[in-house]
């Protein structure tokens, strides 16, 4: 065990404390509604995040690339939902891992990718179970709950070498809602949409075992769940800036943070200058878009408490320039940080943040418990 | 050599011929104005490509990181120039490299600055090269050429364990400029003001040898550089969307792209979906800025040929929201790029988009020739 001054800057930092509460808020809640809680690791990409989310109840993973299910299956996860619909090139890489042992869930959203999975299933001699994305608010991709292509790519699946096991959604336009009630309404909207497809596949004879949906804020919104298998949802391990403005998290529940140095300033501007850019920050800059736009992060001390209006204003790659938010008295930079004082940046969207890291230094206080890798690329 | 059909999707594609042409238009137009080229490594972060530039007539790299300069010392680049202020707590391993034969230049714009090379280096008995950072368009860092703190920063390095080797400049705003009468003028404003600072520090009795200036629109745009001893660039390499905003290339002269899969349609609301979500294409929304915003990329098929008015409209995680710009009447999606459908999608920002590949496809046509390493991390 180190201490932080120890580590280089720019560099990831884990709160483990407050990683282990995100944990068991989410896990807790879905308990409570009576469902599975599947984590989506993309978020964290992280073998040993996930055994906690493993440990702390969750059943199965979620991923978002044939990479992530490689990994994951080759650290001993073996339940893995891979919850973006396949390409067609991708279908044979997928069935090697499930052939390996890899109770790998496949996603589709068409009667044309249904075919793909289908007929190299049938090549291979192979069953995967499918399901099928389902739209319930108009924000990427999947089939519409009423439209004909839902019973047409099931009859697909159905009747070819898969098993038809569910229905998942994402309701993704959580992240443009603010405050609990707008959350409550998409929750529901969530789950009755994905039941009404799984009703409508029911209907029809056919086979719908799960309906699994999810997105952090609805997790967190949903009231009940009738109806509904299981629950994804992946930035709540860390959550960010986005999330508290969307209101599921305050800064103080934020776990991920980049720790970073100041190594200048410019006081003709008011403006100093840390060594974390954009290339550490990402170029996410999801709160533009919030009531309160903490432009490229939020500025903590070395020990993670939040400096009132201190914001990262703008990137560079390597080049982070901080300041007040406009109407904050905050002093003298130069005087309050001079050269070489260490702070950390909470992120507006961990997920794009985490991903320019390769590994994450874990910390408790001031101390560095541990040093998790992070893989990336497809 | 494989083709193009056997690459994975997402992946970063570099097509040979547009890379060689890009580094041949840079290399003589800065021969023609007399200077030194010293190409920033930073956009492309790889070996195989900053030894084209070498060969091409490049002198020396540039540098945003302290592994950067390591990465390519190991790999026999000696003539580094860090063009970052150093922060106090990478003094000790910048000279560490030093140590080990690596003529490695330091970038400072502070007195306090100054002093922690200048303190680290005299107990090491070591002299290292400095240059001042002076702030020529008020964009990110540097000393105004006319601050008083320029001949006190200069003083600190003269009289301490270092070499004051001249100044630098880099004129970051001109990712803002259109069109060329903007750029000249703004090439001009960055060398005069470098110019004025050299001119003080020469008046004061200061050596300052090098007069270092450069941004890829500024050097292109440069019609003399008197007083300037060389020139800094990098996204030339590849180019990219926001360049081609800026006026100094077209989207044919683009050499970096991510080559994608479509894996779904949405017919209810004319967009398809394609497998390059941020993940692959990063969150850099560089041309939202300018009078053609071309979302998060503009998209090309597999061959590299621009889709006249295809573009990547929105992105998540690991999923491309595609469809027609407005007013642009491109027809059927699903009919035209039906599931499994290759493409390319030129990048907003070469840099930020590159930063999230491992590695990149060269290619020339749809041959792939080789697969060069990308490395990241700091």
């Amino acid at each position: 065990m180190s201490g932080l001054s120890s580590l280089p800057t720019p560099s990831a930092l884990v709160d483990a404390d407050r990683l282990a509460n995100n944990l068991v808020r989410m896990q807790s809640h879905v308990d409570s509604l009576g469902v599975r809680l599947r984590p989506h690791v993309k978020t964290t990409k992280c073998v040993e995040i996930a055994a906690l989310q493993r440990a702390a109840g969750g059943r199965g993973i979620t991923v978002s690339t044939l990479k992530e299910a490689e990994v994951f299956f080759d650290a001993g996860f073996t339940d893995i939902l891979y919850a973006v619909s396949i390409a067609p090139q991708k279908v044979a890489p997928a069935l090697a891992l499930l052939r390996r042992g890899c109770a790998l869930q496949l996603v589709v959203d068409s009667p044309a990718g249904a075919r793909a999975v289908v007929d190299a299933a049938a090549g291979r001699r192979l069953q995967p179970q499918v399901l099928i994305e389902v739209d319930v608010d108009g924000h990427r991709s999947g089939v519409p709950p009423g439209s004909p292509r839902l019973i047409e790519t099931a009859r697909v699946l159905h009747e070819g070498a898969a098993v038809l096991h569910g229905v998942m959604a994402h309701a993704g336009s959580s992240y443009d809602c603010r405050g609990g009630e707008a959350l409550r309404a998409l929750a529901d909207q969530e789950r009755t949409r994905s039941v009404e497809a799984a009703v409508r596949l029911r209907d029809a004879g056919l086979p719908c075992a799960e309906v699994s949906v999810g997105s952090t804020p609805t997790a967190l919104a949903a009231e009940r769940l009738d109806g509904v298998t299981e629950v994804r949802a992946g930035v709540y391990a860390f959550f960010d800036l986005v999330m508290a403005g969307v209101g599921v998290c305050t800064p103080r529940e934020i776990a991920l943070s980049v720790l970073t140095t100041v190594i200048g300033h410019v006081p003709e501007r008011g403006q100093m200058v840390v060594d974390a850019g954009w290339m550490a920050l990402s170029r996410d800059r999801g709160t533009a878009s919030q009531p309160l736009d903490q432009r490229y992060g939020l500025v903590c001390d070395e020990a993670g408490d939040v400096i009132e209006g201190l914001l990262v204003l703008a990137a560079n790659q390597e080049h982070g320039i901080a300041g007040w938010r406009e109407g904050t008295a905050g002093g003298d930079l130069e005087a309050r940080f001079p050269l070489g004082t260490r702070l950390r940046v909470l992120p507006n969207h961990a997920c794009a943040t985490a991903a320019q890291h390769e590994r994450y230094h874990v910390v408790r206080g001031t101390a560095v418990e541990a040093d998790w890798p992070r893989f990336s690329g497809w």
